[in-house]
């Protein structure tokens, strides 16, 4: 192996401030979340691959091994079903609103410059039906975005019944179905036409008219209300938007909202409003969440309401570097250095100020070398007769 | 599959108080290591095999998979060989005091009940050649098992040259060696004589008495330099190692010290001194570290002199879980109910108030349910008139 600075596709290593800031930043999300209410859970990274197995579009995008019992055995892509799990498997009782941090894993195609491995920090809020549920994710994450001075950050909604009922209004197969999704997804009104065309019904306008539903709510709602048929499922799921888009704009006047009524669950759990989080700077979108009531289904236990965000916290961490707003390091200005036998001594003075520091190194003429290269302002010396204080860079040290 | 609790082996569930207390105890190891100087890196958990090709006893004990390309990779055993890696491909500049906490794995078979997911934190002090690294590290070590509370802790030392110089010098082959280690390892004293009766030489009463050469360092020094050769090789690893340890009990007379001169080390790259860390009531070995000169030889590059500790924080967090010591949860006394168009006057009171916590409950009958199940003191409900206070458990509340 050529040991050149090759790490395994979408992982990096992280280094001082960066390292540092990065930790900051979870801890400063940890933080709100507890002073919220939030409890941790902390759930392995390990995690058997039927955990994920009725979720994940694309099967291709886990990391998969065996254990010594040759189980088929996945790196977590997210902590949602692991906490379902949870939910499903052990005793705790419901409604509970749990806070998580940690890596995540996804076996990305190396061309495509994403993370495989990354650091998200979220919520879940468990047998909460009413949508202060869904106002309380979007407040934890203004109250972290604004914590991280994230500038003119953005909340996309949409709602995951719109596609689901579309579906089942057409009867459509689940191959059509997919179909369909990527369509939504990619936005491609001459394939959604020749679609309709195809599976023609009283939904075909609204249907067509999907890649420019989406942006500012006024606007798009006014438009769907005009396409949807009166008194159908899905005419109600997009009021059921709105009002819970007005009950937001109402509590949070600043903050912008737009809406997507083409947006698709990545994820099939969800069940109700889906968010999406973004920025301006950031490409990615770096939070993602909404409602799934029948996540623990598929464990075998009676379904729970719940709602959940998640958030890609490298993706901030990226941004605060880039601003430059991420914590600055501890600046240390002084090396305090002596023998072994004064070693309490130079560890008292050192735990009074927060920039002096041990010298680890065996003579004073390596410290004052060590002081002057990462400019320093002193180095005391610590002896048995006294300390001694010698400026570096000054010529007071005697060569 | 049948949703039963089991999780995968060597794995667990960390809830509530324990996750809260895990996550507490990491913050405050990291608190400590930042305070002391050190400079935070975070390295992935997926890396190539190859960083830890050539240092594994047994490469069972590492879960493995492909990537895209069909590159075998690992979960990161430990964090040392990475920042070898770091090290020997990226341009910093030693002298570094690295720190680090996170996750590394262990494929142990299931029946040793061993974790095979697990917390570390640590240390790494590169380019420093002076045993005031070494002492360093303990100073480190005793200051956060006093910040973490763990009673009756000790330290045992060893020296990675010790067995080395005895392969040397019977010029053993790696087989042979190989056998030597293990019986060195389980302290076999029939098999160490058979061992010096086939490989006879003035080593055999030192070999010999290696089982009992372990516990106060007055007592083992005292015997080793009766048994061991005038100017011999070993003779020097075991002056150097007394002379240490003398050092680090003048620095710390009130902690437990203890020696093991047939101390082997587990990875190969160690040179020097070996630690291992235990405390009462703890049947595990929780930190491990010592001296490794040629860490970064193994990527090609020259050998700088380095020490390093890690410390795993789990078995920490077990202890102070049974002793009742993990941090305790924030205590919620009060709900604050409302409607939604109350919500931003029920957040700031909420904010002032630590004890409070928001109800996401659409009734306050179910705030008043929850809050009885679970023992909060009061309800506040905020309506546009003001604020009502309801004492839970109390006749107060109309029925």
């Amino acid at each position: 192996m050529n040991w050149n600075r090759s790490l395994p596709s979408g992982t990096k290593d992280k280094l001082f401030r960066e390292a540092n800031g990065s930790y900051q930043v979870e801890k400063q999300v940890n933080t709100i979340l507890t002073q919220r209410g939030y409890q941790r859970i902390d759930t392995p990274s390990i995690e058997f691959e039927a955990v994920f197995k009725q979720q994940e579009k694309d099967e291709k995008d886990f990391y998969r091994f065996f254990d010594k019992q040759g189980r088929l055995m996945v790196l977590r892509p997210d902590m949602t079903m692991p906490i379902g799990r949870v939910l499903a498997t052990t005793g705790i009782q419901p409604p509970l609103k749990l806070s998580y941090s940690g890596k995540v894993f996804r076996l990305n195609d190396e061309m495509l410059g994403e993370q495989n491995e990354l650091t998200q920090a979220g919520i879940e809020l468990i047998s909460y039906s009413s949508i202060k549920a869904e106002i309380e994710c979007l407040s934890c994450a203004v109250e972290i975005l604004e914590e991280l001075k994230i500038p003119n950050f953005h909340f996309e909604l949409g709602h995951a019944q719109i596609f689901r009922q579309i579906v089942a209004f057409l009867k459509l197969s689940k191959k059509e179905a997919k179909e369909l999704q990527s369509y939504f997804y990619n936005k491609n009104v001459s394939d959604l036409q020749k679609f309709t065309s195809k599976y023609s019904s009283e939904l075909d306008s609204f249907i067509c008219a999907m890649p420019r539903l989406f942006g500012s709510p006024r606007e798009v709602f006014s438009i769907a209300y005009e396409l949807l048929p009166q008194e159908s499922e899905i005419l109600r799921t997009v009021t059921e938007l709105e009002e819970l888009m007005i009950c937001i704009q109402e509590v949070y006047p600043k903050i912008s909202l737009t809406v997507d009524l083409g947006l698709v669950a990545l994820m099939d759990y969800y069940t109700g409003v889906l968010f999406s989080g973004y920025a301006d700077l950031i490409p990615e979108i770096f939070l993602r969440g909404g409602r799934y009531d029948s996540l623990v289904e598929q464990f075998g236990v009676e379904p729970i309401p719940a709602v959940g965000l998640g958030i890609n916290l490298d993706i901030l961490v990226a941004l605060q570097y880039q601003l430059n707003t991420l914590a600055p390091l501890k600046q240390t200005t002084t090396l305090v250095h002596g023998s072994i036998d004064q070693i309490n001594k130079m560890e008292k003075i050192v735990k009074e100020e927060p920039t002096y520091q041990l010298s680890l190194f065996d003579t004073l003429e390596e410290a004052v070398t060590y002081g002057k290269k990462w400019q320093y302002k002193q180095i005391l010396e610590v002896t048995k007769a006294g300390i001694k204080t010698i400026k570096v860079g000054e010529e007071e040290w005697p060569v």
